[in-house]
C-alpha cells in the first residue's frame, strides 16, 4: 500500500520555491524562460534523477521524469513550474510536487506499474507569450506562424527569449507525444467555490472558453460645467449603461457557469472636469458551452451598441481573443470520483474558470483536473494559500488514481 | 461715437498669443507665474502704456491699465492672461484684448469718461495653485493659510513659484481694491449652448457651484474565470450601477442647469482577467442653486451607498472640494441686455458652468459675464475657436456698456 509522505511533499514544494522568491513581496517570479525558470528545471531534473526516475527535457523545456516500463505508453501527471510575476507558492508548483511525491510513494511501496508514469513539469503555461507553449508542444498544436510572431508584454520575441537560454523555438514542432494514455493535473482552484461550499476537492468537468471583446466608445471630451446633460456624448455614461445591464444579459442568455467581467476600463482624458471623450474597456466572457459563449457575445455586442446609441457614442467592438471551451474526459472524471469515494473524500464536479495544461492535453488523451481549495479564492498573488490538510487529500486522490491506472484498470478500458 | 476696430483687436490678441505658443501642438502655454506668463504681462503693460493708459501691476501680477479721471472709482473690464497647459487662443486672452480695444475705441472717439475705466489682466485664474489668486487678491479673499499651503500639481509651492519671478506671495494680502464700481468680463463660453441655440451672445445670470466627491469602492480583486458571479465583490459593477442612475438622480433632484459628471475613474488592478478590487472616481456635481447642490450631493451619496451594498462593496466618500454658486448682479445683466437690444444683438440668459474672475469680483461689486460662442463647445484645447463675427458683436456690447457706465448712467444708479 502506497502512502503520501506529507513532509517529503512539503520539501519538494519548498525546493521548487527556492527559485524566483522575492523576499520583499513574498512573491515568486519564474516567468517562462527566465533564469529562475530554467534554474528550477535544472534542480527538479536533478531531484528526479537522484530519486531514480529517467529524466528527459524536450526542446521547449518540458521536463519528464519516467517511472516504470521503458517502452510502454505512459500515464502523465503534473503541472507547470513557471509562474506569473509575483505569483503564489502553489500555482503550478504544487501539481508538479504532488505528481513526483505520488511516484515516490508508489516506488517506496514496492509497486511496479504495468504502464509507465511520467511526472511532467510543463514549460510556459502562464502565457508570458500568449499561449501554453509547453503542453501545446506536447499535443502538436503549435504553429510556425505563432512561433515566429509570439512576443511578451515587453515586446521580447519568444524566439529570442528561448535562444537566450539555449533553446531553439523551432524544436517546439518536434515535441509532440503520441504515447500518452491519460493526463492528470492537480492544481489550486484559484477561486472561492470549494471554500464556499466546504468541499475539499473539485473535479473539473470542463474548462471554460473565453471570449475577450475590446470596446472603444467614442464621444466628445467637453467641459463638465459648460456642457448641458442633453448636449453630451459622454463615454462614461455609455460604459455605465452597458455595465449595469450585465446581470440581465447573464440572466437572459447565461447559466450558473457564465461569467462576464469588465476588469479593465480606461476613460480619456480621465480628468475631473472633463466629460469622458473615450472609454476603452475589455469585456471578458466565459462559459463552458461554445454555443452559450456565442450567444452571450452577440447579446453583449447588441447591448453595447444600444448603450452607445442612447448616449450618442460611436462604438468600436473587436474580438480580441477567443479560446473555445473544452470538455474534459467524463470517464476519467468518473474514475477519479470512484477513487475519491473509496478514500472517503467528498468532491465537487465543477468547471474550471481558468486555463490549465489539462485543457490542452485533452486534445491527445483523456485528461483530468483535480482542484484543491484556494483560501478566499486568492491566486496570482503572494497571498495565495491552500491548507496542507486539503493538499494531502488531493495528493491521496492523485496517488490512488495513478496506482489504479498504471497497474491495470484504466489501461484495460 | 466709438467703434470697435476689428483689425486692432485681432492684433492685440495675436500680440498676447505670441507668448507661450507651442508650434508642435498649436497650444498656448502660459501657466500662472511661468516665464511666458510674466513675459506676456510685461508686453501687455508696455502696450497699454504706449497707448497712453496709466499702468500698474499689483503684488500678485494683476495688471491694470487706467483710462479717465485719476482719482475716481472705476469700472473694471478684462479677464486673465494665464492659460491651462496646451490651452486655446481665446480663453482669457480674448477678454483682455476686448477690454483694451474698447478703451482705445472710446479714446479715439474723443469721449471722456466721468469715472475711470480700468483694463485688467488678472493673474493665475486657471487655478494652477487651486484658486483664482488674481481676482481673489483684488477682492481680499485670500488667506495667509492658503498662501502658505498652496502648491501646484507637481508640488511646487505658490510662494516659491512667485519668488522665482520676483514676486512676494504675501503681497496678495495688500492687493484689495475698494474703488471698483462694477466689473465686466467677456469670455468664450467654453460650452456648446450658444452654438446649439444659434444665439451670438450669452449673459450669465450666475456661476454654477461645484461639489466634487471622491469615491473609493472597495471589493475583492479575484480571478474573472474562477469566481462565480454571486461570490463577487466587483468594484466595477458598483461604479456602473451608480453611473447608470445619474440621469434618474438629476430628474428627481436637479433642474436644467444641473450637471453631474464622472470624468475620472480608475479601476484597480485594471487587468483583463481580474475582477476590479477597487474603483476610485470623482463625482463632479454642478448647480446654480446652493440648496439643489446640497440635495444632489445627499442623493448621490445615498445612491453610491446603495450601489455599494448591492455589490458587497465598501464605499468611502469624501468631499474633495466645494465652491458655492454665485448669483451675478441682476441689474447689471439687465443693463447689458438693454444695450444688446439697442445694438440689435440677441442674447441668451444662461448660467456659467465654468468658473471665472467675475464670480470672485461679485463679492465686492456688481459683476457681469458676457459669453461669445465656442465652436463645438471646445475649450482648453488648441482646437478652441470663436468666429470673429461673434467676437465683434461681443466687443460691441462691451463697448456700449463701458460707454454707458463710465459716462453717466450706471454711476448714477
Amino acid at each position: 500500500m502506497a502512502f503520501i509522505d506529507s513532509d517529503r511533499l512539503r520539501s519538494l514544494l519548498d525546493g521548487i520555491n527556492r527559485f524566483g522568491f522575492n523576499p520583499e513581496t513574498g512573491g515568486y517570479n519564474r516567468p517562462g524562460y527566465s533564469d529562475a525558470d530554467m534554474a528550477v528545471r535544472e534542480w527538479f531534473a536533478g531531484t528526479m534523477q537522484a530519486e531514480g526516475l529517467t529524466v528527459r527535457q524536450d526542446g521547449v523545456a518540458n521536463l519528464f521524469g519516467r517511472f516504470g516500463p521503458v517502452d510502454s505508453p505512459c500515464i502523465m501527471a503534473g503541472s507547470h513550474l513557471d509562474t506569473v510575476p509575483e505569483g503564489g507558492a502553489f500555482d503550478g508548483a504544487l501539481g508538479v510536487a504532488v505528481a513526483l511525491e505520488c511516484v515516490l510513494a508508489i516506488r517506496d511501496a514496492g509497486l511496479e506499474p504495468r504502464v509507465a508514469i511520467e511526472v511532467v513539469a510543463t514549460a510556459e503555461e502562464e502565457g508570458r507569450f500568449g499561449g501554453m507553449l509547453g503542453s501545446q508542444s506536447i499535443t502538436g498544436s503549435v504553429t510556425r506562424k505563432w512561433l515566429s510572431q509570439a512576443t511578451d508584454a515587453e515586446g521580447i520575441r519568444l524566439i529570442d527569449a528561448m535562444a537566450r537560454v539555449g533553446l531553439d523555438a523551432w524544436d517546439a514542432l518536434a515535441a509532440k507525444r503520441n504515447d500518452v494514455l491519460a493526463f492528470i493535473e492537480l492544481h489550486v482552484e484559484q477561486g472561492p467555490v470549494l471554500q464556499h461550499r466546504s468541499v475539499p476537492l473539485g473535479i473539473a468537468h470542463s474548462v471554460s472558453g473565453v471570449c475577450n471583446l475590446r470596446v472603444v466608445l467614442k464621444g466628445e471630451a467637453n467641459h463638465s460645467g459648460t456642457t448641458p446633460m442633453e448636449l453630451r456624448a459622454d463615454a462614461f455614461a455609455g460604459l455605465a449603461t452597458f455595465g449595469s445591464v450585465i446581470p440581465k444579459i447573464i440572466a437572459a442568455h447565461g447559466d450558473k457557469d457564465t461569467r462576464v467581467t469588465v476588469g479593465k476600463a480606461d476613460l480619456r482624458p480621465n480628468f475631473i472636469h472633463t466629460i469622458a471623450g473615450e472609454a476603452e474597456f475589455i469585456v471578458n466572457i466565459r462559459d463552458t458551452s461554445a454555443d452559450r459563449l456565442d450567444t452571450l457575445e452577440a447579446a453583449i455586442r447588441s447591448e453595447i451598441a444600444a448603450a452607445a446609441r442612447a448616449n450618442k457614442l460611436e462604438a468600436g467592438i473587436t474580438r480580441h481573443s477567443r479560446i473555445a471551451p473544452v470538455k474534459l474526459d467524463a470517464e476519467l472524471a468518473n474514475l477519479l470520483r470512484e477513487e475519491a469515494h473509496a478514500l472517503g473524500l467528498a468532491t465537487l464536479s465543477m468547471p474550471s474558470g481558468a486555463g490549465h495544461d489539462a485543457q490542452t492535453m485533452q486534445a491527445i488523451c483523456p485528461s483530468a483536473l483535480i482542484f484543491v481549495p484556494s483560501r478566499d479564492g486568492i491566486s496570482h498573488s503572494p497571498q495565495e494559500w491552500t491548507d496542507w490538510s486539503y493538499i494531502k487529500k488531493g495528493a491521496e486522490l492523485m496517488l490512488a488514481a495513478l496506482v489504479r491506472f498504471s497497474m491495470d484498470r484504466f489501461v484495460s478500458t
